[in-house]
């Protein structure tokens, strides 16, 4: 059975390969894919939209996502199912929520409180050693996630805040979701809210950052608009993107995470 | 069956994973090599030298190769066969001829335009998940190149201007092909290239950059040279390369991919 | 059979990628684990201790290990076994000693002289490729390691210099011995050593690094203390680490791996 791995550990440190060998001590059939571990430090939110995003893409399996600023606190360590039966496997601060909610929502819940599927002793700081790796092991060897601990209603899971963008008259105010490694900005915006204030692919657009201004067209893809040109567009994802035909979007706007924007449809054009 | 894979996509994103879970979902069997996902964004030139330095090391199979700054316009998306047997999967930008040219030589073309074998919708900037990786999976799982799309002469394919060192009386202009983690600096020269000036281990030569003259001992590899001393020597590609021992050749030299470099025999040497 | 691999290779460039087509070509059945390639260049301790930190995570089996900054001279190429029948593969600098030592100690050492398990030419530079790849995927397929070259006394391989933190009145000489990505600075210290100076849980110290003095608070884990706390704690791997909880302690100690770094018990705490 395969399991995706995602996190913010990083791959400068042993953390990865470490969780990979308690994987395979416990599950050595298990196929591992890494769907990324780079996530930024303890962003809760990135990593439950990326995982959210990725995992239409992955074999279903058991799905272990470790960011987790809240590890060595009383913060609980979840199994959950998903109405189509994936399972996914985690702490309990809101990460694995958004992608169970593609799969049919959280059926059932799980506290992970069994010593028996645990590394002992548990650390106090590398639950994804410890907790997370040895949970999602055993679920992809066969072990029932009823064994793992005490059931949860899934109303009882924490839940994110995920920033809603606000359309009003002739303008949309968004936020950053995730900058990637192109500098391109992925936004919490839909092709449906530019249409709803009249922007379509060819549209020009300005946009608002703190005290800057710039002009970007509505494109359908950068490559249809001028090397250096600033393009809104529908990324592989879904979501509407800032983009620099051949540059970085992310450093022209110094945009990071969570950061507001304002799109608004340009006066005259 | 084994899938290499390289591309300028970085380890930071999700987009060498959702790669890996295309693949999964269409050939769980494959076996996937990855090569390096490190080459400097939209450096067309640099991912086909490292494809063709490297595939002698892989087993045979089918090697996936993804930079494309092209992405979303008319270029074309390929397979490739090679005289050898190999297959290729990337965009018909000059990236994957190299490696095809060290086996034989491209046998057969063919353009990836079967929609069935394509994820759908095809997104504008992510042919890599839609187009690339799941072409590259098929072709593992069995299926037969012919099937992906209408064949093309191999004479039409694009390919890339490599730069060719220029050998003169007494001195060689060289360009730099690759730096590398260690800051050595890979160069288009042979030792035959050196040979013919008169450089071979032992000789002492003159290195001209931009403004910047050092000198540099040829050798047969950096350790016969003192920590701190500029060495050329031919590195583990049979490449001809700068390096200091202990040190960043790259960073002295201030030495990026594309630049010209001047060796010559040092008067009086 | 698992083959474990670690090296101060990064994953920008091919090296890696390179090593894992190698070992494929030779053992198409081996499960390659990569433990970390972040080792920074050259630093043979800190592989070494990462290594023996995380052997005990990863399923039996033959673990290579490059970090090799004297590749190209004459230093012994190896194959060990400790007590526990693992294997081992690399350099004689001392960077698989400590972990052998975990494992019941080096049983036996055989020099890697027989070419038939090298890849031809060996290259001056990259014996990852040539030499001790090569040599791991044999030893997995199931030659027997005396196959590979004559076999060398325990006692004679090079050994590392771990430095060791001196315990006086009320106070501890400690070294930094790895930073990890989250900014902990892990340190030559077991809490045993901080209890022999009356540094329980609770107790408040000064850290004294370079120029500078720190307050810091002896805990259980960095959640025990408020954000912004620099924390004195037992790290999952059972070293007393320090961290500054929701921030990185190597950047406000400028600490890097080798710094002396004194922890004494703070007058009237």
């Amino acid at each position: 059975m395969t399991i995706t791995f995602l996190s913010d550990f990083g791959l400068q440190d042993d953390f990865v390969g470490t969780c990979h060998g308690v994987i395979k001590r416990i599950a050595p059939d298990a196929d591992v894919i890494d769907i990324t571990h780079g996530i930024e430090r303890y962003q809760v939110l990135q990593g439950a939209l990326v995982l959210a995003n990725t995992l239409p893409y992955m074999p279903e399996g058991v799905h272990l996502a470790v960011v987790d600023p809240g590890v060595g606190t009383a913060r609980r360590a979840l199994a959950l199912r998903s109405g189509d039966g994936r399972l996914y496997v985690g702490p309990d601060n809101g990460l694995l929520v958004p992608a169970a909610e593609r799969f049919g929502g959280v059926s059932a819940a799980w506290e992970l409180e069994n010593t028996a599927y645990r590394l002992q002793p548990v650390s106090r700081t590398f639950h994804g050693r410890d907790l997370f790796a040895p949970a999602a092991a055993h679920l992809a060897a066969g072990v029932d996630p009823a064994e793992l601990g005490p059931e949860i209603a899934p109303a009882a899971l924490v839940r994110l805040d995920v920033p809603v963008a606000v359309v009003e008259a002739g303008s949309v105010i968004a936020h950053v979701l995730i900058v990637d490694r192109f500098g391109n900005v992925q936004l919490n915006l839909t092709t449906a809210d530019l249409s709803a204030v009249g922007v379509e692919p060819g549209t020009r657009v300005e946009i608002e950052v703190g005290l800057q201004r710039f002009y970007a067209c509505a494109a359908s893809t950068f490559a249809d608009v001028r090397i250096g040109d600033v393009v809104l567009y529908e990324d592989a994802y879904g979501n509407v993107a800032l983009a620099i035909n051949g540059g970085s979007a992310a450093e022209m706007l110094a945009a990071r995470p969570g950061d507001t924007l304002a799109v608004s449809v340009r006066a005259g054009a």
